[in-house]
């Protein structure tokens, strides 16, 4: 009966399109039997499966949808609906009650309609749904006299008073809620099913009062207002502060709208044959392969989630109802089947009838992604292609990082509650400040950093620490950046606790105070904060996970290296994947205490000899660092950078310092300021740094090359193989690095000479700025291999300085300027057109000369994706972002060919 | 007789070239009669010209070139000369003595040589010319046997003996000049020529003995020694301190090397008969037509310009040698027919025969330059364009400026003699800060600005100055740089004066006290500083100079715009020629104290509110500025850029201005200092700026547009036309421009309507950002024009901060690395490929749209070349380089067309 009842709504719409003429007139209103599923963009995500569903015979309640393009429409005229958009939209309207044979506003045989947002992707913080739409007063009458259950109607008529004041005026829900819990103290009941028809009735007039004093106006009675009135309510909500915050997290062009359903009311309040609820059709926290969900009998929309009753787990209603449930896994079956993915949905039963209001691919958890892939491969259901490419690469993230022990998790005590800046779990001892966690860690201690904000010089603070927690900043902090780079765990911006740096408290929002040394756990994951110590458990890559990134690697083309410092960050890459270091930043083995007073004197130095003196004593360093680089890589190349940044970065800053670098170089404290002061530039980016540094003290290159060489030596010697790649950094003239490459290869082949030894090194060169790009075939004829260091070349093509840019580039976001931030996603626009340029430049000089990139965008999907399609040989990123880049490798290899 | 000895020379080395097989070696040494004046880039100038005037016939003493490529070996080699070269050069020696039937160490019949140095420019600081190689004692005997003229044979040779002591070992001359003076006052004569025989023997054996002194080793007897080691010197001193340096300043590549001539000498010093002299064909400082230059009888070489003894004017030799003098002027005439230009010429005349040693274009002022080209046009000797290319743009700065009246310089004392930093005459009372001069200013006094040395808080005081005098800085300090721009005089660095800024006083080096208020006058073409008040006369276009000029914008395709941000700049310009102003930056009409504070206001506004109050005090500034810059142009367009720069350049910096500041704005010391720490920058240079202040700020757009669209109104009521072009600088992104430029519309289509008025205005946009050029085909669908701004989009593609970049870039260029500074000539190779590229895609999107170039390039000579080559519409600098640039643009059409 339900496929006649629809298959006869098919049939009337198409005739009345084919009696209709859109043709000098945009369309912008769609029935759900002119959609399917691919036409998200224009249908939003919603009015899209809404369509899909009807067209392979699913119950569906019968409706249109308003299109994306009228959404950008109304923007464009200033927030106004267009007179064509109206008349199309009461067009399919009348379309609906000739179908239904029912009619908005009706005294006899009213339509009741819902109107729900549906975007091209599913998006948080966009309009909810307004239920019921339809009823004023006369229809209430109608509807009671037709359906006998007044109760039924008054509870729709308040829910929707309620729903309109929330959602299309944006009044206080509180108001309302507050009423309805009051009549329930009053009454003595603990659910709303409890109440009557008089107490719903009243609830409607109480309703109906709140909502004139918070207007000055009745509730509007005219049900096609109501209707207008929703739509725009829609629209504008893709303009909200939430919207807008979203978008801009996840990268979503403003540009592309929402779409408006609207829809025939099926009820799930009817009374106890009715009901409503959500499920999925796996677990999407495990993936295991079971039916997920809970419902709600006698219940409406939102009731399920809202938590005004405890929802039943679906697995019960096979007793209360088990044809529904039977029909209903049925139906799953078939959207599993016909989506071959994981599918969460809505669902309302109305007098036993089982009704879909709502299919979408479901949201899950990395691990949950992962097994459902693998397993519907096995299945049969799926290629290994479409598993990989169903993967959020960023959501394998969560498996890569230690995890709390649940029985423990659930035993623990929430202090505070901040933003998951960097995955994984810790716990360890409270300090408030660098020096603190570095004794610390000298004990043994686990130790976590707590600061209000950090700053560059708790950098080794957090190296040391377990955890990060900040009282302040976002997911861009200082603190959330670094700590992502350091895969170290972090939950910033926990504005419900206090420091008190001095006297080294923390203090929570009920004012417990912890002290130093107390124990406190963090999970990066979620952003919660625990008192104590909770277990954890470390990450590793087994089971499917392990199958799944097996796959990856069959199929990617790009190669993965890692961005690797030291030692720790090598093997961590190594066991995550990495195949080889894509860029070792030399002058951040510098950052420690002792290293770096020798580094600074290197720096103030002031003739030749007094540098090659420092630099004499910073050599064993480098040496030992390269050595241990060399055997974590075990053979895989190992891209080693020479000395890179503005110098006086580096810089003694406190008077302290100052004094005792004085000392030691036996200068007054006043020359050292003066030599000191002379360091310092107005644009220290566009300074005296990088090769720069090599060509005005080639001294430096010829210790670093010293120390890379010597160091292969000695790893050789124990019989591991070696592969040092020596980079010379911000090239911008061909002569720049010819000398320096002349320089290296003297020291290196007198060293391999005089040792007799038998190892292959290669020269090559970061590409990082524009004019490097535009001389790429000069440069490649000297290089044998390049870098792009895209972080620096988006600085330099944007002329946006990456530190200061924080001040205006929110702005441009707000007001769609920049769809993504260009240091997050490479701009292919315009940075992506020097680096195509260049590597043809480079591939036509030199076919086979190894091309990759170091910037952050290496591990970055997008870009990623960008990276295979161009024709890079390897992309390189932090550690804890491998296994991440494989996956996106793997992707943009399927998406490219 | 000459003509045969000439020709019998060269039938004689052809035959022997014939003989010798040079096939399977690279040929280093040339005969002169195998070369032509083509041929300088191999043969040097000299060498060339040497050649050339053999070729038509002329008296030159028989030799042969070693070439530049010769040179260039050497420095490849290690500064060693090869011995293919040295083979070479004694193969050509060979000849030379059999030609001349001489032979170099011969007992018999001697030969001398003279060698001297030929790069492809003639360059001063290269090696100078020795004379005479090839004695010895033998040799000495034997001359004296054959010549019996031993005062002739040893004054020869104490020249060579102290030529080569200077010369190729570097010793200081003036131990040897001593010997001669003390020798003079001993003998109790004057000049030099008084000296008998056994004087010149006296002095050669002490020449002799001090060199044996000096180098701990003999004189070298051996003439191939002599010779060798002379060429050496030749090509070490083609890199020597002040090479390098002239070199720089000059942009001459280094790679070029130089070439050595190596000639029989013929003697100016036989006696009464005998002399040497230079002479040009025309007058180099007039450009009168008219034989200019002076002799000396019995002398060699530099005798001439040393100033040994005082030379006679060429007119009288026309009395004392008719003959010579005729068949001088004889080859004058011939030498200017064949060269079509002023020639500059050294002759020696041996016993009555006159032979040529070198002829060249000579060096002259800019006034010559311009006369003697309209001259010779009119003479039908060349043609316009001729005269057009042959004149270098740079030299015409000196007609642009006040010069001294020459009857009161003569009677003028020199107190200091420093750098020329920026031309021009001015006299003044001296004052010792810009706060001084300002008040000087306003009591209409004449002042000059005495300065250690200046810095930015200056720039007022030099604006107001009629010259400024720094002690201290070069060519290119901030003194000598601004005031340049300004056109002002400048005189930098004259060490030889003290200045006291705290009891403001300036010494002379003889302890002469000047004090504020004193007069003096500085000649910025010459460097020197007069006491006192010297009358100066203004630079009028003029005579020659105008029909000149006239030539110049007949035969040019490019515009010359000004950049100018004053109405007296701007007057300046038009004066000058300039066709509307390319570049009007709106940010300086704020460095006048009482402006700056209300921008100040704006600056430092934390509210939008505040920020529109503080806008509303500037905007009438703003519109009577650009009233005034309207009035000037004419109905010339007129470009206003938006503002511009970091807005913290322009805070308060002293604890006074802030407190002034924060009291004004009603808020506390620290509050306001908090708010201008929250505005500086880690790269301002990449931050907050352009087009990012007026997406963030609209309101100060709508300022800005108000005051241009209002003050087009007002100046088109006093029927001036005004074509106002808005310029929105540092744009990135399309949509930038577009939220920008909607903004400008608004707000002048309102005035314009609401006022009636019918004014056209464009927008457009700078373009200064590398990814600017990568996307100008879309913002030239925005844009009505563009305009290169290659300051910034030179320091971005370099990733060269130009404030910064001075601490490598000099050792950059003296490494090699860099032939130019990209920031003054453009650098084709990687910024000019920007420029091209954004070029064609401009012009493929909107053919007709207007471009042109307003960064410091569009002033500089080989850049308006290439700007001319790629098809900009017009160039924009500042006044004084209008009629430099309009030379430039003509030069650069006859060149690329």
């Amino acid at each position: 009966m339900l496929k006649k009842y629809i298959e006869e709504y098919i049939s009337f719409c198409y005739t009345k399109i084919k009696i209709e003429r859109w043709l000098d007139v945009k369309k912008y209103v769609y029935s759900f039997n002119e959609g399917n599923k691919e036409m998200k963009e224009l249908l939003g995500g919603k009015g899209a499966n809404l369509a899909e569903m009807v067209s392979i015979g699913l119950p569906v309640p019968r409706g249109f949808t308003v299109t994306t393009e009228a959404c950008n429409k109304y923007y464009e005229d200033n927030q106004i609906i267009d007179d064509t958009i109206k008349k199309q939209i009461f067009r399919y309207l009348d379309f609906l009650e000739e179908a239904t044979g029912k009619e908005l506003g009706s005294s006899k045989n009213p339509l009741l309609v819902s109107v729900r947002s549906g975007a091209p992707v599913s998006m948080p913080g966009m309009m909810d749904t307004i239920l019921n739409l339809g009823l004023n007063d006369e229809v209430a009458d109608a509807m009671t006299r037709i359906t006998n259950n007044k109760r039924f109607v008054y509870d729709s008529y308040r829910r929707l008073i309620m729903m309109f004041a929330d959602v299309v005026m944006g009044y206080d829900r509180d108001l309302f809620d507050n009423e309805l819990d009051n009549l329930k103290k009053e009454k003595n009941v603990k659910s709303d099913t409890e109440l009557t028809d008089e107490d719903m009735y009243n609830l409607t007039v109480n309703y109906k009062e709140i909502y004139k004093k918070l207007s000055g106006k009745d509730f509007p009675s005219d049900p096609r207002e109501q209707l207008i009135k929703a739509v725009e309510a829609v629209f504008a909500s893709w303009n909200n502060e939430r919207a807008i915050v979203y978008r801009e997290m996840n990268d979503i062009p403003s540009t592309w709208g929402t779409a408006v359903n609207i829809q025939e009311m099926v009820y799930g309040n009817l009374g106890d044959t009715s009901g409503t609820g959500v499920a999925f059709t796996r677990n999407p926290a495990t993936g295991e392969k079971k039916l997920f969900g809970e419902y709600l009998i006698n219940a409406q929309g939102e009731d399920v989630v809202a938590g005004v009753r405890t929802p039943e787990s679906i697995e019960k209603l096979k007793d209360i109802m088990p044809n529904v449930y039977d029909e209903f896994n049925k139906i799953c079956q078939i959207l599993e089947n016909h989506y071959k993915d994981m599918q969460d949905m809505e669902f309302t039963i109305e007098n036993g009838k089982l009704f879909m209001l709502q299919t979408r691919s479901g949201k899950r958890t990395g691990q949950a992604y992962v097994k459902i892939g693998v397993d519907m491969v096995n299945e049969g259901l799926i290629t290994k292609e479409e598993a990989i490419l169903r993967v959020n690469p960023n959501s394998i993230n969560q498996l890569l990082h230690p995890t709390f022990d649940n029985e423990e998790l659930k035993k623990a005590t929430i202090i505070g509650t901040g933003l998951a800046a960097s995955p994984g779990a810790a716990y360890g001892k409270i300090y408030f400040n660098a020096k603190d966690i570095n004794v610390a860690k000298k004990n043994n201690d686990d130790a976590i950093l707590v600061r209000t904000e950090t700053s560059a010089e708790d950098i080794e603070g957090m190296r040391d620490a377990n955890g990060i927690l900040t009282i302040r900043g976002g997911m861009t902090s200082h603190a959330a950046v670094v700590a992502r780079g350091m895969g170290r765990c972090c939950v910033s911006g926990c504005g419900n606790l206090t420091v008190d740096p001095i006297n080294k408290t923390l203090t929570t929002k009920d004012g417990d105070i912890l002290h130093e040394g107390d124990y406190i756990s963090l999970d990066g994951g979620t952003g919660k904060v625990y008192r104590g110590q909770i277990k954890t458990k470390e990450a590793t890559i087994s089971g499917e996970f392990k199958t799944f990134m097996e796959w990856v690697d069959d199929i990617r083309r790009l190669k993965v290296r890692t961005n690797a410092d030291t030692p720790k960050d090598a093997i961590q890459a190594k066991k995550f994947g990495a195949e080889g270091i894509g860029l070792c930043r030399t002058e951040h083995m510098f950052f420690d205490k002792e290293r770096i007073f020798n580094f600074r004197k290197m720096i103030v130095a002031d003739t030749k000899k007094e540098r090659e003196e420092a630099l004499k004593l910073i050599l064993p360093y480098q040496r030992d660092d390269f050595e241990k680089l060399f055997e974590a890589m075990e053979g895989e190349p190992v891209i080693i950078r020479y000395l890179d940044p503005p110098l006086h970065e580096f810089l003694p800053k406190t008077n302290d310092e100052i004094n005792i670098l004085a000392n030691s170089l036996k200068l007054s404290f006043n020359e050292l300021k003066t030599r000191i002061d002379s360091l310092k530039e107005f644009n220290p980016m566009m300074g005296h740094r990088g090769c720069r540094l090599g060509v005005t003290y080639p001294e430096i290159v010829v210790m670093q090359t010293k120390a890379v060489i010597e160091a292969a030596i000695n790893v050789r010697k124990k019989g591991i193989d070696v592969k040092p790649e020596i980079m010379i950094p911000l090239v911008g003239e061909v002569s720049e690095l010819k000398y320096i490459k002349s320089i290296v290869c003297k020291v290196a082949d007198k060293i391999l000479t005089t040792t007799n030894s038998n190892i292959k090194y290669e020269v090559g060169t970061m590409i990082e700025l524009p004019r490097a790009c535009l001389i790429a075939d000069e440069l490649a004829k000297i290089a044998d291999f390049f870098s792009f260091g895209t972080n620096d070349l988006t600085q330099l093509t944007y002329g946006f300085s990456r530190d200061d840019a924080s001040k205006f580039i929110n702005e441009y976001k707000k007001k769609g300027i920049l769809e993504h931030d260009p240091f997050t996603t490479i701009d292919q626009h315009g940075v992506g057109k020097l680096v195509k340029l260049a590597v043809k430049k480079a591939r036509d000089t030199k076919k086979n000369i190894s091309l990759g990139i170091c910037g952050e965008h290496g591990g970055e999907v997008k870009s990623i994706e960008f990276c295979d399609e161009i024709g890079l040989d390897y992309v390189s990123c932090s550690p804890y972002r491998v296994p991440i880049a494989r996956l996106a490798a793997a992707q943009a290899k399927i998406k490219n060919s």
